[in-house]
């Protein structure tokens, strides 16, 4: 039933490609789906990709284009002339033309921009350049359909036909007063059964009309829209007039996103980064978190070497240095997703930092009990009876304190607005490390010594 | 404009509930959006929510239930008696009425059932217990619109307004055959500037109709959803036969979570965990990565026990154990995260391991370089030159192989059917604790006796 893409399917399309098989490429490729097109043309080279691009409908290449992978479509952007990108910015969203033109050059920009034939399109697209990519009015669209509170059911669906074209997709209509203030909402199944002459005023709901604000950053929306379940929401500026719309589908990708990039920060890597990025720009987003960890290795260092002498009496106490910073750093790590992820669903305003505390310092005492318990008998049998009591105290000892810090780094940082996911990985680890090597060798030279 | 709960409300709240001021209470909570209602009760105790639950009207009451968290509605329907929790169900959506159910013992889902009024809603419910909750099935709905090939727009805007008043949001009409089996969608839009006598058939697009199955698993759907940018999907049967619909909210959720669960896996985190689970769930969920980590950290024990003698004549070698597991380390996790989101996002098909390799072997190299050089400076000035080439030259070699193996796990891992985002967290780093210090120390023996 769905099209699934094989090897051999793309093999036989580029020789078809080659011998020009025109039936067959409209058969086996132009009928598919739209994503499934952008799937076909990702894994093709720029010429096979430009020569079926240029054999769609004009309104499929739209749809087609914004599907591509962005790495694929800046090529093939590149490839046509500013005439040929003003051609298909025309069959776009705004929003989707306005993020294409966003990545060029100003330059560009404006030789593409007057090269557009459609005028009103052309205002909108560099209307929309203004705003910063991050924020609502980075995000939103200018096709949206909207009506006023005086008019009839029969005028308002003779000028929603007259919209409706621009809007491929038409969720809410949106009800504004005469100076184009957002003032409601009406549904197009409302609208569908309300005889010809009742007014949008007495059919509209104007409730708790939930939008945005044009200057509202791109995460806020996404979790309003989460919250209210809302499958698009209007777009206003300073004065609550009606400017744009933005769908659901853009935001997901945003939310997916803001995860990733969580993950990302919790795995050490400090800006957004594709796993398509150059080597040069992979390597300068993971060197702040690899200089942390340097630096922690050397005041790791530093700790150790204040018990040199020890190490020289007792060199087995060295065996062990790896698996009280592994348990440190693992504890720690998971302390901090838990908060991490807490803090990510807003679960901040009234959650008491005292109950978090507890309860992770009670699973650490929980688990360093039985953790610590196993490795006296492991490294007693391993090396002998008091080395296996030094690791098993302070095993257990540095399980609680990292559990505690753990919890507490995220914490903090997100109290001074430093996004938590930043703890989850180096920060944690690094400080663990340096705090269960200094715990160790002290219980280690307490316990020898007495 | 939007609502925002503070700590002044609530105890204004509360002062109000205990004195009964209902003009305040409906004037001040029971006009907020619903979303914002479930947040107060949240706050609310169980006696508290409860009053000013049963002052709201019955839908409102339906969208509040659905929007509490999942622990306070728990508590709440506890508190409820079967005929009340009937009462509720009626007016919720089928998915929605079944995952409440799916919670409840099954003598107490057929005491609900037998008690609610409406047959139909109650065996709509109780068809959609039969399927697994992460599947398409356990996730559809059995409230959507459809419209029969042969009817005129007259005759479908007839059964549609009968149809439309149990489905809350209308996204798109699906059509069907005599037999019900899907044959295409049909948007408001069409509809409603279609002409009365035009045929359904001669309106409905029945080309790249996009659907799932009820076998089909949740994450499946999330990713059909996501990549033909549905806001909602009809779901079949066996046979093709249109049994439901699934909208993209509920999917947003499945988004989420997936990357939620993946975050945990990487954090050594093995089931899905609330913040809210009790101590021992939390124990259990962490210890299996403890126990890999300890298991690592007694494999470096016995490594470096390996080079005791080494350890005996200079101490100071034990000092940079520590910087080079934690490095090792974190390479090993950023290299392991950017796999686990590529895979993530479907990209294992025809991406090659090998330009993922050399990637990741060209950016550890050149971090390697970098760091490998700072540290040769500072441990030479810390203690001494050979011990500074000997941490400098087994830092570079640690980061290579960490980045290698980094990448090669989760790719493993995938290939055999494994979550990659295992890897991410204790299979690396432990692995590479093994293998850094049994470099680290072969590194020190060689050069220190050369």
């Amino acid at each position: 039933m769905r099209f699934e893409l094989s090897k051999d399917f793309l093999e036989e399309l580029r020789l078809k490609i080659e011998s020009q098989d025109l039936p067959w490429i409209k058969d086996q490729v132009l009928e598919l789906h739209y994503a499934d097109i952008a799937e076909v043309l990702d894994k093709l080279s720029s010429e096979e990709a430009k020569f079926i691009y240029f054999l769609m409908d004009e309104e499929v290449q739209a749809d087609v284009l914004m599907e591509l992978e962005e790495e694929v479509r800046d090529k093939f952007l590149a490839s046509l002339s500013s005439k040929e990108i003003a051609d298909q910015l025309e069959n776009l969203d705004s929003d989707d033309a306005a993020d294409i033109l966003g990545e060029l050059s100003d330059e560009q920009i404006q030789e593409v921009i007057s090269q557009m034939e459609d005028d009103e399109a052309a205002e909108d697209i560099v209307d929309l350049l203004n705003y910063d990519e991050d924020t609502a009015g980075g995000l939103m669209q200018k096709e949206f359909i909207q009506a006023k509170l005086d008019w009839p059911v029969d005028r308002c669906l003779v000028e929603l036909r007259r919209q409706a074209e621009d809007v491929e997709k038409v969720y809410t209509i949106y009800v504004v007063d005469d100076i184009n203030k957002l003032v409601g909402v009406l549904s197009l199944k409302r609208l569908l059964f309300a005889s010809p002459k009742t007014k949008i005023i007495d059919l509209y709901q104007g409730k708790n009309i939930i939008s945005v604000k044009t200057s509202d950053d791109s995460e806020q929306v996404a979790k309003v829209m989460e919250k209210y379940g809302l499958v698009s929401v209007p777009v206003v500026d300073l004065q609550n007039k009606l400017v744009g719309r933005i769908t659901l589908d853009d935001v997901v990708d945003i939310i997916k996103e803001e995860a990733d990039k969580d993950f990302q920060l919790a795995s050490g890597i400090s800006e957004k980064v594709e796993s398509n990025a150059s080597v040069w720009r992979m390597s300068r987003a993971r060197l702040p978190w690899l200089l942390i960890g340097l630096l922690g290795g050397i005041l790791g260092a530093q700790v150790i070497s204040g018990f040199e002498g020890s190490i020289a009496k007792i060199p087995a106490l060295a065996f062990f240095i790896p698996l009280i910073t592994a348990m440190g750093g693992n504890v720690g790590v998971q302390s901090s997703a838990i908060v991490v992820q807490s803090l990510a669903k807003g679960n901040n305003q009234f959650g008491s930092i005292l109950s978090k505390l507890s309860k992770e310092a009670r699973v650490a005492l929980l688990n360093g009990l039985l953790l610590a318990s196993l490795i006296y008998g492991i490294a007693s049998v391993f090396e002998n009876a008091t080395l296996g009591f030094i690791v098993c105290i302070s095993l257990f000892i540095v399980m609680f304190f990292a559990a505690i810090f753990g919890t507490l780094i995220p914490l903090i940082l997100d109290r001074y607005k430093i996004d938590p996911a930043l703890a989850t990985g180096p920060f944690v680890t690094t400080l663990n490390d340096v705090i269960g090597l200094f715990i160790y060798f002290t219980v280690g030279m307490f316990l020898y010594d007495v």
